[in-house]
């Protein structure tokens, strides 16, 4: 079970396990879609597929779908950085709220009958606030400097609590922003990021900051035409809020269990290019 | 304003504070005393007292606190570790849900007119969890090994987002066990901390455990005689809670900030004796 598989990351992991056919070991059977907007079903993928949209801030909501048994459940929901930081209600609401009751939910069905699901959860580097070290470890502390990397840091301890009670196995997973994201901006304070990147490739203007290394990678893959495309823009609440993330990390222990990450920029752009844009280059087209 | 002015803590600043008269340089002119439990009122304090039974963790019970608006808020209200363990529902309904229902409460009364009270909330070092370093110091990571140390932690992250926000001028402190708690004891896994000196101070046995140091001290203090009423009885709950919890810290931030600790157990024991037992050992009478 997939929840926010409508979002990014949901449909990149829906099409992976699709593609692979199994996960952990084990043959992939069914795949349920969950999110508030509706999510697609993967190409090429003959076994059960259940698509459904579901406000899982709701408390029923989460009983209702947990009650199916999922073997492996992933929890991406999440409302972004910047619009968590605009409504701070609705931040609460879903970060917090949706992925309690998501996991107390999963409590109350194992008290049913034996039940103790995988689940992954995506945290967020946003769980660190500033100042940094020069490089932050595992066991760097706390302490967020925005509503969001608040409520990601308070589900993290959620989920380490019911894990060591026993209700489910879970595991948390810090991502960093998202690069390239496809598609169109979004409220994320780190949109500009990708977008940076994004609509040049295409042919449209992206909004600037000062990302030298992401340009150099973009006029080295796609020329000068693409970075001349580039705007500076500031805008004062992202710039305050990107003053506070953290930058270099020692990820020793997603490292040791795995995890791989790329070495360069032009390595993120190559596979943007080839995963959103079928290996072809708008703007040189 | 005191939240659980009923509790040990709450009765001890209660007194505390109707002795000063004042608080942060100011006359104290009125005292709102709030617990689950009937709190007492303090003895020779002129001003306006108002003492009120609520149960905090019911929204509209914070609602209707909050709107007498006072300058300062103590949050001392909490089901304590070993409690919290037991009944996994009720440590988050008070600890996390009576909290955030409150801060909550004061952001909704800051949209009627500007208020912006000082809140003082009592953590604790449950935050913490093993494996420790020699020193903890104030940047240790929180990785909390029990419920109740997952809701505080949960709980001051909160407290720095509210305060971050503006919606009050909050200050979290990491309470380590309360020694010698007086009275009874009670559901605290770090109950037979106070109990293994309390209770051979009055003549009855106490529980025991490998507290070297402590017995020490009461050896010197109140002689062989209290300490041949401490019996050793394991208890393997309290001895796995109580095996994840930290020892030694660094607390720079709080020495910094004026906080002043003892130097020695037998100040300590000195201390309870005068507090609360009028000066004499009723062991030794």
């Amino acid at each position: 079970m997939i929840l926010g598989a409508a979002g990014m990351v949901g449909r990149k992991l829906t099409q992976q396990l699709a593609s692979a056919g199994h996960l952990g070991g084990k043959e992939l059977t069914a795949l349920s879609l969950v999110d508030a907007i509706d999510p697609q079903k993967p190409a090429n993928f003959s076994q059960n597929v259940c698509v459904a949209v579901a406000d899982l801030s709701l408390p029923e909501a989460a009983a209702k779908w947990v009650a199916t048994r999922p073997d492996v459940i992933f929890h991406l929901a999440a409302v972004v950085s910047g619009e968590a930081e605009a409504d701070f209600g609705k931040g609460y609401r879903v970060n917090l709220d949706g992925t309690r009751q998501f996991f107390e939910a999963i409590r109350q069905e194992g008290t049913k009958a034996p039940y103790q699901p995988r689940l992954v959860f995506t945290s967020s580097i946003a769980v660190f606030g500033a100042p940094f070290p020069d490089v932050i470890g595992d066991e760097f502390f706390t302490t967020p400097l925005t509503s969001y990397g608040t409520q990601k840091a308070m589900a993290e301890l959620l989920l380490a609590d019911y894990s060591r009670r026993g209700f489910f196995d879970g595991i948390g997973i810090r991502l960093p922003t998202i690069c390239i994201r496809p598609g169109k901006p979004n409220q994320a304070a780190s949109s500009f990021f990708s977008g940076i990147l994004r609509e040049p490739l295409s042919g449209q203007e992206g909004l600037s900051a000062t990302v030298r290394e992401q340009i150099a990678a973009l006029r080295k893959i796609a020329g000068e035409k693409a970075v001349a495309l580039i705007r500076r823009e500031p805008n004062p609440i992202v710039a305050g809020m990107v003053s506070g993330w953290p930058q270099k990390f020692a990820a020793d222990r997603a490292l040791a269990l795995g995890f791989r990450a790329e070495s360069s920029f032009d390595e993120i752009i190559r596979i943007y290019i080839e995963d959103e844009l079928g290996g072809r280059i708008p703007v040189l087209s």
